[in-house]
């Protein structure tokens, strides 16, 4: 590993500090490097607070001038929540910013390197710019598309049974495979469940086991409106949205909102609450992922209509036996080319379940486009 | 690595060029060392011919007097197909035997250490012994129990099923993946599958697309002899066994005879061939490792009754859907805690297909103890 791939990684580590933090703002890390030492460090904390840069900035404990900053994505020259970091490089007299990408906003794109290069430094693209993505895919597609990334999460056995016959599913997978479904909650803006799911369940909905986790927002699905107040996630003062549709009735909706929840009505989608629609109402509210956990209804509406951007599939070693008690009993496709197809993007083994992740094919296609676009436009 | 180990894995990596030609033999290497340099190398290329040690020796272009030689198998000092190893080795002057693990026959075990050791020649145990032991798990297994090791395979998608609503399942798993079953299957002495399997597909149940390849045994499962005696694999000079019931018609039974089939009548269990019945005359028969292929009930069958060892399963990127089209459709197991469980053993991708293997519980302990056992006799 070259020495500009080390520190950007050291950059890289610090983003990953702010996991869960940050939305809809992208997890960024920044490491200032004099005679190649590393002399300072920062991480975007949290929305509102202050940039990777100008933290490792304000950390540094000796001058900066002539030092070298690494930053995990094009530093801003715009004015959002805090001032541009491009003006406080330069006035701190930095000589180099190595960055991995561009900002993939159209209109901030390459106004940063644009600044930071008529003010006398010299920019350097694209370093570890595939990790980089990565880290942010979601915050790349909601900022390209206007939409939230999509992922869908099940546990089953190897039979893709979900449940047994007599409908038992706690636990399919073992203790490991739970503890990081917590983890993949912390990476995600929003978890979405079904009305059924939070009536028959009554699940938390928060992240639990996960050190410095956030705090996700909390979807819930009901065409009807036949929703428990009474449910756990209404106890604390919770960020919650409820996805409906003109069906819900007017004393439940007045409940809700005394509840501080948030209401997206959407047209009716056979008699159900109109998923495209959501999502894209949900993008305009600034939520760039969505991590859905069921039940099968719902996960079963979000495939079927090709919403999901990813997959999670946990495989528990065990054969469960029967009949429906898949994710999809109905007999959809008679034949194997119509069948959906995925890409195989990851595994991770936990004691004896694995974890599978997929991509549908048009967004992991979306991500080879828009990397190789963000890569051209970065000044190597 | 340290030398000894860098030697014997040379000797495991020659003792694989035999896989598929050795059975019901294990498949061994063998290198010869002086001064720090392989003189000499063999292997056990086919049952009945010369074994590894003695290839290696004959292989020799210099005096072994003083030399080292690494094989993954005690050397045997009993007469076999072939004469005894260790005498070639004493009478080669070979002052050194490395060796993965004692032979596990309990009639030969630890003899030829005895004797090599009796006539100065000093040995020493041990030497990647879990890696030859897995290298030839299945001849371990039926030495010592006398029992064919016994592995499962089938391809389905994420969701569990195994073909379409229609019955299609030609081809669930892309390519690779059916290339590696023919790995597979030369690894295993023989090829197991039942008679509507045959019946239906007409397989070859031969192995293709592997260079070397064997031509393992092939069993038909049928308890009532129902049989197409025009399948493919009857046109061959096969080694072909039946596995059935006294229900055959003598009629069919003859004429199986007349194209070499050998017969194996077991009671009836439910009215179907009695499988544990069947594996101890497979093994009996010398039969090592049996790869069931199909069909569904067969496997089932196999599953239920826990007399599997391994499962390969292929999971393909799709999701089928439907009902009545998984391994077990039949309601069995109402309790999560009564479903069988398996250890989680490797995976490998072949594109975008996922190849798990699983162990059962009861083999995975059979081998840790077994390995112990093996690694207490021999002498480091």
């Amino acid at each position: 590993m070259n020495k500009h791939n080390y520190f950007m990684q050291q950059a890289i580590d610090l983003a990953k500090l702010g996991k869960g933090h940050t939305f809809p703002n992208p997890a960024v890390g920044c490491v200032i490097v004099k005679n190649n030492e590393i002399i300072s460090t920062g991480f975007h904390e949290c929305y509102g607070g202050y940039h990777a840069e100008k933290n490792a900035i304000l950390n540094a404990k000796e001058s900066l001038t002539g030092a070298s900053l690494y930053v995990n994505l094009e530093p801003c020259a715009h004015f959002g929540k805090q001032p541009p970091c491009c003006n406080l490089i330069v006035e701190s007299k930095l000589s180099k910013v190595f960055y991995s990408s561009i900002d993939p906003n159209p209109q901030v794109a390459s106004q940063g390197v644009e600044y930071l290069e008529k003010h006398g430094v010299k920019t350097y693209g694209n370093i570890l710019a595939k990790k980089a993505f990565e880290l942010n895919e979601a915050f790349f597609y909601h900022t390209i598309t206007g939409k939230p990334l999509v992922a869908a999460k099940w546990a089953q056995s190897i039979d893709g049974k979900i449940f047994t016959y007599t409908k038992e599913s706690k636990w399919i997978t073992g203790e490991k495979s739970r503890q990081y479904v917590h983890e993949l909650r912390n990476n995600h803006q929003a978890i979405m469940v079904g009305a059924n799911t939070l009536n028959a369940d009554n699940p938390q909905l928060n992240v639990r086991m996960v050190a410095n986790a956030g705090n996700p927002i909390k979807i819930i699905v009901s065409s009807t409106g036949n929703i428990n107040l009474h449910s756990r996630i209404f106890n604390d003062n919770n960020n919650i949205i409820i996805g409906t549709t003109e069906k819900i009735p007017s004393k439940i909706e007045a409940e809700l909102k005394t509840k501080n929840c948030q209401l997206i009505k959407t047209t009716a989608h056979n008699n159900q609450v109109n998923l495209e629609e959501l999502l894209i109402e949900l993008g305009k509210l600034g939520i760039i992922s969505v991590f859905i956990e069921g039940g099968a209804e719902l996960l079963k509406s979000f495939i079927l209509q090709n919403l999901i951007n990813k997959a999670f599939v946990f495989i528990a070693p065990t054969l469960i036996s029967g009949n429906n008690n898949s994710l999809i009993n109905e007999n959809i496709f008679a034949e194997l080319k119509n069948t959906p197809k995925y890409i195989l993007k990851d595994t991770q083994i936990f004691d004896n379940d694995i974890l599978i992740e997929y991509l549908a094919p048009t967004y992991n296609q979306w991500k080879d486009l828009c990397l190789a676009e963000l890569l051209k436009k970065s000044v190597v």
